[in-house]
């Protein structure tokens, strides 16, 4: 099992939610790159859970200590290696599934890859817990790409069927994905906010689970990033998006929606923007989300993830003893998210900025 | 530049559609491997343009020769390295684009990048023809699959809102696999076919073009391939899907979809299937489109491409003129696909088999 | 700056001498591997200085932690991560020669490429303090070995100018590795040790520093395993080999001296050994060391490794000062090994360990 | 097996002497830049065989035909492919050897790996042929290093016990190597030269072979490339000498000899040089080779590698029939180097200027 990727920017996660400790390793960032480390913890609470009602009520501690990679807060050029200590590694709450796998889980193919050896309680490496070493790397990389102009941002697009506004794909303001950054429950529209956190409620209460769609973007990347074919933005940043757990599609500009257009409507228009001497090429529109022929054309990079539901309902499901090697009931206890969607948030424009970055940094 | 993807099957592309050759070198194959050149090469036939009227009827004489690593047309461990010699590749009819570029095509991102080293005539590595040495990647790991009971196909998914019917996720027969593999318009409802080649024809008469969905398949994957986060299915899957030109979005199983349905309706309940002795563990649906926590599950691989409509139109256009700094206007003249998918179909099929082959070789 | 290597199994490093903690990441292990941490525990004092008179006499305490990876004492699957917490970490020591290169040291070019951010203070990353990660890697490495009948051992093979007998390299026991492993200063003459020690002590009193030639061993690797060009084992394991701080030169089997004899005196004789049914291809001499054509014969592998003295002593010496962009004189002052050698046997045969694994894992 | 090295220039190598062509894909390479082919033919000449009495009288017209990456002679930045296609490919000279393998040659461990499958005819992806189009890398990169001021170049160090004169490691002028990159027998000495030629030429008659030490430099790099560790200069380069055939030992600056210095007679004192403005600094000795913690200082590049003598040699030797599985005589017959030597000086240099380039281009 490799837990690592990118080419110049390296990240290496390792740990579990049960083990001492969860980490990540990071190669290849620029020196002499401050890092705001209050920032980053302001960042990691963004994804912890307990926040608010719509989550899970599990405490989490997670305290980020740098073990290595900073000198008075500033990177010098070796990796930096930071780790977060588990406080309540108890597996007992877990205990009764060993043996009787969680439909659309990890835990039978989990068990079918490492066998004996890996207990799964808790999640092991397919915890979503895991998600936290990204987070740290990727609130460093948020912080290295804001010194190059560049700013991330995202929002909920959609759970279930309720959708929020989409960005507007040409011109998306700083401003506005600051005020996403800071708000709990990150929706354009207040509306379809305040909707989707009802159907949560709904959702908890009925011991169901829901899905839905996280749209992400980034502004001020530098155009001619990338590459064709196997080198390109997509494919680059597609690989870490898929390594968000409950992660099962990724598109990119109108995604899908294009193959529902003609080529007359889906064509994104170039023009000539702005004075004389400082005119930089644009398009009218930007369908193709910031990416032609995996290259960066400057336009807005857009890019949604589908989350699935969360697997983990109260709710009886079918299913089989491993053990018996009968057909059998599963009936989940303990606490879970009702959607994991709101604190995926974070997560994606973790995998955005690091994708990036490693993107920006490999780029000849 | 980087053409290369894999970590065990290595698989580099090179050339471009005018340069004296295009192809591809294969490392990493198993040896002792035989190799059916013709089938080869009748695969790539199916991706050659000026087979029907759905396609542009330009010819490109697509012949594979063998330059290295294979002695009686048995691979022996070293590279397997086979190219194509370009024919016609006279860049006149590309000329006059030079410094006017189509709209959301890659010229002016390849321009950026590659500046004036980039003969960009014919698209250069950016031209749908590199798709070529993948399908001779593609033709050798499909061989080298069914010598291990893996089979792939893929079909037409859409083509505008033109639905085809979906895979039954569950199951899918070999048989249906090889009938779609040798119908010049693959889909499953005849009806659905002959509604997208009317529609294929109304656009390319309005000088308009089409995108669509492909829908794509592998049954017999042995359970346990792949791993969690960086090193599951859907990331190694996604990298190549989307080193494919036009691809702008990839799911797996439901995708998409799975965001709209709770946790009750996408969970996918185990069974065991078969009797006493030979039982396996088996899911009564398929939204996870066999891949658990980025590990296979055994069943059915599911995956769908979007293809955005064609960036080359007969219609007018709006550009920009780099050369004299001035909005303009633009008309595409020459010989163009009024739709890429059928031709995308076989091209999806060599990804998912040269990205499913490294994997399984790699996997420990 | 990237501080990993590896196929299967990747070793990343990360820390230095003045950060909180050194410590590795240790990806690809096999899965169910017991792990002896007493053992490795006791490999690192091997490696630890202030173990004699021959040595510094700084103290490091070197308790490896394991952060993750290992439940029970047993790899799972996901990668394992041991960390050392530095506890003196007070750079006063060092403090004078900021502006001043010393000879032969890492000061001038770690400067030229970190700058002011770097703090070269006990020398960061170059400290030969992070041979201890490769230790704990080695140590590891050793033990999963050990498990496929795969032993290494090293010895001092000379100081200066005074030579230990060499391994016979064509009948090396496991036993005399073993008595190796157990020996405070490693050599197989007696009396070469005392020559070897009684020089390492008067270079003490004169201020100066001695090298020497390391030599490694490993018995019982299958034979096959490597592959032509530049995935041949000698490739992979100099590559590890020469990451040994100080380390100037590495040969394999005869090495240098196989050039000056000639082709019938240096070919080693192949012959059947061993009764009928288990008879094996051996050789009658072993100048390949173990290697030909990049791969494993079945034979002993040999590799000597050249540390050059080490640059630390207390004569003045000539240097600048880059601060006043003036020559000066330069009297370092404090603790320092007047010869790394004896130090340095466990982390070449935890390099020789580390890539050996990795090679064999690797290998199809 | 892998053919492949290299981070950001990626050279992969593929063929096989008795293949229907030998060639190389080089990815990475800086677009714009201008190849001089009849230089690179030129190149590949100085290794052919058959130019003097030194070498074998076969003759293997070695014609570089590119096949992709060079529009009017320029790279462009997509990759580069360059093929030698092989005419005399018949194996019969070969045949007899069949199950007898030659004693320290690759035959008896590549038939352990390729068994059946490798037709071991000429040594297949063992060949010393395969070096050829390492030697069209090599060329391209010497290229594109002397217009970053680099310059290359390598004389024949020794030759059984007769010695060359060394570099001087501290000063080496441009001419000087251009001289030695003209001289068919490279040397410094022309009376080592002589003695060296005569030596072989006894060495051919008496029916054995002689092996050698080539001395490499490059000056001009740059200060400040490379890293510590496994991102060492030494680490890299020493991966890609190791990839010659033949080549059993590597070692930079002083070496092996450096173990056998006092630390003050070893250590490169530092001190400035020129007038004030344009001050430097370099060391009064080069005993460091130009590499201080894997990282270059800026003094000339100094790496010696030792080659076997040629195993291919007419007397009679022991070895194994491995059909029979009786212990045999064997007598090579056919044409063979008596000394490999002269012929690996470019090979030599290829690999110093490719291993270069990456470090270069690699560098953050």
């Amino acid at each position: 099992m490799l837990s690592s990727f990118g080419q110049t920017v390296k990240v290496s996660v390792f740990g579990g939610s049960h083990e001492p400790a969860i980490g990540v390793t990071i190669e290849g960032l620029p020196k002499g790159q401050k890092i705001d480390m209050d920032r980053l913890q302001r960042f990691l609470a963004r994804r912890a859970p307990g926040n608010n009602a719509f989550s899970t009520d599990r405490k989490e501690p997670d305290i980020a200590i740098v073990k290595a990679g900073l000198h008075g807060g500033v990177t010098f050029g070796p990796p930096v290696t930071i780790i977060i200590e588990n406080k309540d590694t108890n597996p007992s709450d877990y205990r009764t599934l060993k043996n009787i796998p969680r439909p659309s889980h990890a835990d039978y193919t989990a068990r079918l890859k490492y066998g004996e050896h890996l207990n799964m309680s808790g999640g092991g490496p397919f915890s979503g817990r895991m998600t936290a070493p990204l987070c740290i790397a990727g609130a460093i990389a948020i912080q290295v790409l804001e010194s190059h102009g560049i700013k991330i941002g995202a929002h909920i697009f959609s759970i279930a069927d309720i959708k929020d506004e989409p960005f507007d794909a040409v011109h998306i303001s700083k401003e506005k994905l600051e005020r996403l950054a800071n708000d709990p429950f990150p929706v354009i529209s207040e509306n379809a906010g305040l909707a989707m956190q009802e159907a949560i409620l709904v959702s908890r209460e009925t011991g169901d689970s829901l899905g839905g769609v996280v749209e992400c973007c980034a502004i001020g990347v530098p155009a001619g990033i990338g590459g064709p074919m196997y080198d390109g933005v997509e494919s680059a940043l597609s690989q870490v998006f898929f390594g968000i757990p409950a992660v099962k599609g990724v598109e990119f500009g109108a995604g899908f929606q294009s193959t529902r257009l003609k080529g007359s409507e889906n064509n994104d228009a170039f023009y000539f923007d702005g004075e004389e001497e400082n005119r930089t090429v644009k398009t009218k529109t930007n369908n193709h989300g910031g990416i032609l022929g995996g290259i960066t054309s400057g336009m807005p990079i857009i890019a949604r993830l589908a989350f699935k539901p969360t697997p983990s309902i109260s709710l009886e499901q079918d299913s089989v003893d491993l053990e018996t090697g009968q057909n059998t009931k599963l009936v989940i206890t303990g606490r879970h998210d009702p959607c994991i969607v709101p604190r995926a948030v974070p997560v994606v424009e973790a995998a955005m900025a690091v994708g990036l970055l490693d993107l920006i940094l490999s780029d000849k």
